[in-house]
């Protein structure tokens, strides 16, 4: 343990690191994690009356959901699961850790990140990193050959954390699937109608939905001339191709991964195409790639996945993108991305925020929704090795929900964190009795309904608290509404107070909030 | 690693166990755990082709929720939240794992039933152990001073787990705290309302919800002569009586735990006492009782707690017990507990669902939800311990959901895992573009409706499918109907089918599904 002097000297310095971020008006993200140190230090020193102190913080890359939040969550949540109930989704749900050899062999470079759990005796466990593995281990184990699921859970990733962009540790994945044997293409076509309906509702600007196949990748690398054994990693660097430049996708290819000049240029031509139908049949014509069977395949396929996505009406949305490649090794066959293209209001709203977002104006929070064919992963885990066929996708809800909320910050309306119909309030004393017995009486009636745990509470705080928490009505007793049988029924937004008799409180109450 | 000629013996040998098992008709958890030990002498001696085998189980006391299971708790679920609603709760979440140190000192013993992640650099961490000590870190980190809250999430213990009777180390707690400085027993009593609420719209048969406090424990054992520095140990060992006989505990606290015959003796009168706000007045009398102003401060909130609990009309189910002592170190008040008190029905499911549960006849699954006050634990995260008064609920769920899946099961209705209103069909060959486009008419009109994903699928699979997974109608396709502009909507459970029109389909779907 550092001495006294030297700790108080370090309180100092981080001190003023705190005050300059502040004078800056750094993100509240940076200035949060300094103090946080500050607030370490200070603990170092020993608290008052040598109490232990703690270090108030949630683990790094995780974080809270208060009620505004939760509020805007569950909406989202509403969204996504009516959605999936619409398509005739069955909902299931597993563990939040796994034996590490389920795990194990399954995310290739970023099996890194997944969180282990200390050998405290027994089983060696870890969190699930995707809810996409745990699936298919619910398959093989319970022989399920075919289903239509979703799944909402949290996943974990010991990943850099990126808060603000909506990058966390800890966070959720909303999963639909559909496992079994079926015709080309309909349950693939299905999971972007999803992605389409999704995104279109939940109101987030326009975005694009970017496809391509693992077979088409493969025929284009082998006909560019990539040796087979390179075909993997050459499909990561291509994965880069949203992120960085194409000289630095070719340079990678070449100087670090030893492709050849030739090579590489011949997948630069291919992977800048983008279009719709008309391109998977132009590639069909074309001389190189008509000599992949692989390609063919995959072009056929894209061609039949678009005249289903026309029956579906989703065209406008969906590009066929040979730059897309998806950084997992199981998918087998279509891949999908979903990206906002809209950059317009979000960041607008971050900046009106004032907590220094300004470096990320014009930012895009990236891909929202991915997805793909895995048709290989359930046999990995079949003692038999029987392959079940799957198409899934994945809607990455905390992008989602970083963009809701500096929307619901911008934005003038008032977000409600509870459903409180009627506050049950007096303005005389000694009406606790009466006014605990009428909340009861509300309560049982299916009424949402609050009363102040205080024996004499004023009626201004009983009237501020609506204002504050938006409850829209307010039952006042008194001892003449006692003597007369009746509620004084207060609309909090007019302040138009009428008298109803008591035995038709309920009624009343339940017709004007009919539409809360 | 064992030779193989060994490995083959034990797999024999394990066989013969199973089989065993079998005969005597053991409970399906005990086969499955020694099956899963098979498997694994089996994965031991290499599978065919020396593929890699796994091991396909969830982690020890761990499960997944099938569709039906999912159905089932996210019907306990929306009873639950619509209860928290009507009492005006706000809805937060906090992450799975905290800093180990937030934990630590919180849960006495039990702390060894925390479950660590592993070091892997950064912060140590441990998973949440309930959800009552996050919430105080939460207020203490956010300074919240007065919140009412529910949070539903799942918790984790390496504690022993009884699957059948619904104990695991993973499972929910359904909790509901309100926070804040507030007249006496107000809220304390509002969260007997909501136990109360809860137990009888789960409709499990008759509880009862004992009450007690920790002040008249604490003033009780003074009274009786149990030195200061015994109080938490022999009111741990009072905490057992609703497991073992009062010898039992009677010889544990003078054999075990040190204290003089006469005390014990005394304390035995007092743990036997049971009754309302009459016992309370009673003991208030008492000439030893009295004589601790603890206990008199704790009997006289208790008449107060009871007679809010007559204006909500909740008594009937409530018991002053004095033998309720509750195991957690942080309750400094009134302390509760409910207990489902009708073995009836219950055990004649299971025993009707034929897994062996013959054992746990007439067994109950014990304490379904418990609570009380704790005024210290936010005082232990707050940097100057300021303290934030805190009383609350836990419902535990996994019990509930035990018992509600047995009902299922024994009972006729089947359980529906989808909400799918119609299935779009046809009779005929090479229409799927036609039942593509029509189903998606439909999700646009928000119609929750499925289509096989087939190009050419019998009629009776199509049919078959809507009797299996209980989806009301069918929406039939073919030339002539095309062709004159209708569709034919069949009834499934009754066979009617009648011609409608095109454009008043939804309609008609919705009209016939309204009640669904």
């Amino acid at each position: 343990m550092a001495d006294k002097a030297q700790i108080q000297e370090a309180i100092k310095t981080q001190g003023e690191v705190v005050r300059k971020l502040k004078a800056e008006k750094a993100s509240k993200e940076q200035i949060d994690e300094e103090v946080a140190k500050l607030l370490e230090l200070k603990v170092q020193l020993g608290g008052d009356e040598g109490r232990h102190q703690f270090t108030l913080k949630t683990a790094k890359g995780t974080r809270d959901y208060n009620p505004k939040q939760m509020a805007i969550r569950e909406k989202v949540f509403n969204t996504i699961i009516s959605c999936f109930k619409r398509h005739g989704a069955e909902n299931i749900d597993t563990p939040v850790f796994e034996l590490k050899e389920t795990l194990t062999g399954k995310y290739g470079e970023d099996s890194k990140l997944i969180y282990d759990l200390k050998d405290q005796g027994g089983e060696l466990l870890s969190l699930r990193y995707d809810l996409t593995v745990p699936f298919a281990r619910y398959l093989a184990m319970n022989k399920v050959t075919n289903i239509k699921r979703y799944h909402i859970a949290k996943v974990y990733r010991r990943d850099n954390p990126a808060m603000t962009r909506g990058r966390y540790r800890e966070f959720y994945q909303c999963d639909f699937d559909i496992a079994g044997q079926y015709d080309p293409m309909i349950p693939d076509a299905e999971c972007l109608k999803i992605v389409h309906e999704i995104l279109s509702e939940l109101e987030l600007g326009d975005f694009r939905i970017k496809v391509n196949d693992r077979r088409i990748l493969d025929g284009m690398f082998a006909v560019c001339g990539v040796p087979d054994d390179k075909f993997r990693t050459i499909c990561s660097t291509v994965d880069k191709l949203d992120k960085v430049s194409w000289e630095d996708v070719r340079s990678e290819m070449v100087k670090e991964k030893g492709l050849s000049e030739e090579a590489a240029d011949q997948i630069g031509q291919y992977v800048s195409l983008q279009g719709g139908m008309d391109l998977a049949e132009r590639l069909l014509q074309d001389a190189k790639m008509s000599q992949s069977k692989q390609a063919c395949a995959g072009l056929t396929d894209m061609k039949q996945l678009f005249s289903y996505l026309q029956l579906f009406q989703v065209t406008d949305k969906v590009v066929f993108d040979l730059s897309l490649a998806r950084g997992l090794d199981y998918y087998t066959g279509v891949i999908y991305e979903a990206i906002l293209t809209q950059t317009g209001p979000v960041p607008v709203a971050a900046a009106q925020n004032g907590a220094g977002e300004k470096a990320e104006e014009g930012v895009s929070v990236g891909s929202v929704a991915g997805g793909g064919r895995y048709d290989g992963l359930v046999g990995m885990f079949d003692p038999k090795g029987r392959k079940v066929p799957c198409v899934g996708v994945s809607i990455g809800i905390e992008r989602v929900f970083s963009i809701m909320e500096q929307k619901a910050e911008a934005s003038a309306e008032k977000v409600r964190t509870t459903e409180t119909q009627v506050m049950v309030a007096s303005a005389q004393k000694n009406l606790l009795e009466e006014r605990l017995r009428l909340t009861a009486e509300l309560w049982n009636a299916g009424i949402k309904a609050e009363v102040m745990y205080k024996k004499n509470p004023k009626l201004l705080s009983q009237l501020q608290h609506c204002e504050d928490s938006g409850i829209p009505l307010v039952a006042i007793l008194g001892e003449q509404e006692l003597k007369d049988g009746v509620v004084k029924l207060r609309t909090v937004h007019s302040r138009e107070e009428i008298d109803v008799s008591r035995d038709k409180l309920v009624e009343e109450i339940k017709r004007r909030t009919s539409d809360v």
